[in-house]
């Protein structure tokens, strides 16, 4: 829940004003929570840098699959972390780590952030990591400044964001049952990794948190695309995270001898898929917006060089912040497949597929307060929908969510290669930091 | 060799001549040679039928690929059906199989003719097929009219076209001696299947007939094309044998991920290749003639409906009958590739391979004694080239050679639904009957 200027005008101000002699009566000093302290960039980054041992190769890359061994040894570190900041801290059945901080006042529903630091196989020392060792910076910082804020405070590390934002679903209550078959590259099937780390697939409705029952949850992450480097920005504020819609393309034509089938006796459905493909490009460039429209997989058979391709299959996928635009944009791709399979003589159909996610957007109030908090800090920034899907995607269901994108170099992720430096990370967690003690003071 | 119309009027009518005197003294009509018989379209449907017993599955359908049992059971068959017919049987050392009558004229050199009985995998009953069962009806129609030809005549049933015209190759001194290694789908690699064939690998060069030991080959086939069918036509006369080349082209993008890469950012390596695609389509047909181009293969990596793809690997395919056009099509194909690689930001490379075939032209003589023989019988006709290879591509590397072609239904081969009628089958076989028997005459 967030507050309107008018709802701040009436309520927040005089609890301000008591909660400021409060304040004095036990020595802590309000300036304190707003400005004089910052992250330690240096923590900071040597944290990513202890994380990223768990699961290090020979090779100098990490690989942290979740529920691999090296994910179980790098949460039990973040545990031991958590515990040694004075967090209580707790596994929920669907195997989240919770690291609580008390607050003044207990009629107070916490204020939460985090992120994931399990990986993609081949993946990189940023995506989730950023978030995760930022969130437990911030409670550092409030240890060290003998910080007390209102609400509880709660890091939460979301196990298997990457195989399905599998903590974050529990959490918000959509968590199929039918995922936990989902077998990834280390083996295990969901059910089983959710074993592995202490949870218990039996009680998995015991992880929900009811909506309502969080004041906020904030997210940091790396931007993972490369439009902050780019406008040489620091901080992007996450209006959302689109939906992506994901359809099976199939084109039938006819298979036939590539030497005796003349050019204008052709039912090539490679042909055919091609001009979709440009099509799908030209159509998703052809709106206003920042959708997006990708054709990433693709099969011909019989596959032959010397053989006509009369079947393919291709897959379509259609992200944007607003649904009604990716209906838009698929009705336009619809319209164009039509033409194209009544010009090559070959058969187009959809089949939607079951990966569909619907937009999340996040909280106006909570954009606002980390625009401030950017220009506090004197950074850079602007307002950005954010492309991949995270934790914060479910958690919106059940909270007012924030989100907090700092630049990716190059715009590489999911890679080795990817990288964000200590003072980009640092200026997220001071965002972060500063973002979590407004909400401290404005939210109910 | 062929001689021309001036050469004829010197040497072949003075023969002819001759010839016809020592006829009649033998008691055989020079006139019944020319005209007065035909073959038996029943007994030619009932040889096709009972050939697709060897290998005759359960479902109806005939597997027979070279080297298998089934190959070994149709080849066996055909041998005691050419001795039946009085024909003196050879298998050679790449295991042609050459059956031999003898001509009035010892010092002639052989009139040759002949197709293969291999099939591909889920392949059909006319490729290949009608060639040789009616080089066999050809031979039964001129015992059963006691013609006596002055050259000797030869059916040859080459092994293993299918796999890479094999017999033919190595007859005409072509076949590499790595294609040895080359294994197929029954699981026995060339130089297996040749000692199964009762061949001899180690002495295969024995297998080669040089250039100019045969007065001339034969070969009827299906068009495997749709080309007769749609025009109403009986006969194709081929002009020769397209030449092929392939290329694997690579396309060099950055993979990424399809949430995060804006429109305008992306290197998509499959959006290029599908504009490429596009563009060999429309550059082939941007050139007058019957050219044609292909891309039979696609792999697009890492395949996933959410990553930008970063590698593609196509194949390219280019054949006509004139080497130059093969080239220019080519060069006008790299111009565009270019283009796209420019716009796309995806680096495009043309890798050529091995798969190489010149284009095999046929005898002009012998393609105007077809037309005549078509005529002669009431059959109308075209000149077209050949899209597909065979085994008088190599033939016309050491004999003046023709080729026969009747039509497919629907265009249709390398399928159990490839058909060709009676009628048709028999059309082909009157017009090799009487080709034969004209150049007996007009060939030196």
């Amino acid at each position: 829940m967030y507050l309107s200027e008018k709802q701040k005008a009436m309520h927040i101000k005089p609890l301000a004003t008591v909660l400021y002699f409060m304040a004095l009566i036990l020595g802590i000093s309000t300036n304190a929570q707003k400005k004089s302290f910052t992250v330690n960039q240096d923590r900071l980054e040597h944290r990513i840098f202890d994380l990223a041992n768990f699961g290090l190769q020979k090779n100098g890359e990490t690989e942290r699959v979740a529920f691999s061994d090296a994910d179980i040894a790098a949460r039990e570190w973040v545990i031991q972390t958590m515990k040694s900041l004075g967090l209580t801290v707790t596994v929920d059945v669907a195997g989240n780590i919770i690291g609580k901080r008390q607050g003044s006042d207990t009629s107070k529903k916490p204020i939460s952030f985090g992120s994931h630091i399990d990986r993609v196989p081949h993946g990189g020392n940023y995506d989730g990591c950023v978030g995760s060792m930022a969130a437990l910076e911030v409670m550092e910082v409030l240890k060290e400044n003998k910080v007390k804020t209102k609400h509880p405070l709660e890091v939460i590390v979301f196990p298997n964001e990457e195989g399905g934002v599998m903590g974050s679903r529990a959490m918000s209550g959509n968590l199929s049952t039918t995922a936990f078959g989902v077998v990834n590259s280390t083996g295990f099937s969901m059910g089983e990794g959710i074993m592995r780390l202490g949870g218990d697939t039996t009680r998995i409705m015991e992880a929900i948190r009811k909506k309502g029952s969080m004041a906020a949850f904030l997210e940091l992450h790396i931007e993972q695309g490369g439009i902050l480097e780019k406008e040489g920005l620091n901080i992007g504020v996450v209006e959302g995270i689109v939906g992506l819609k994901w359809w099976d393309v199939t084109f039938t034509g006819f298979a036939n001898h590539a030497g005796t089938t003349p050019m204008d006796a052709r039912q090539d459905a490679l042909l055919a898929a091609a001009k979709f493909i440009v099509a799908v490009n030209e159509v998703t460039n052809s709106f206003e917006g920042s959708q997006v429209g990708t054709v990433g997989r693709i099969k011909a058979e019989p596959g032959a060089p010397n053989v006509i391709p009369g079947n393919v299959v291709a897959s379509l996928e259609i992200r944007d912040l607003s649904s009604q635009v990716i209906e838009n944009v698929f009705q336009a791709i619809q319209a164009k497949a039509k033409e194209i399979s009544t010009d090559s003589s070959v058969e187009i159909k959809f089949n939607p597929l079951d990966t569909t996610a619907d937009p999340a957007l996040t909280d106006q109030g909570i954009q606002k307060e980390i625009e401030n908090s950017a220009k506090d800090l004197g950074l850079t920034f602007k307002y950005m929908p954010s492309g991949a899907g995270h934790d914060a995607q479910d958690m919106a269901r059940i909270a007012p969510t924030g989100m907090i994108f700092v630049p990716s170099k190059g715009g590489i992720s999911h890679s080795p290669k990817e990288f964000t430096s200590a003072k980009d990370m640092a200026n997220g967690a001071n965002v972060l930091l500063n973002t979590i003690l407004v909400l401290d003071k404005k939210l109910d």
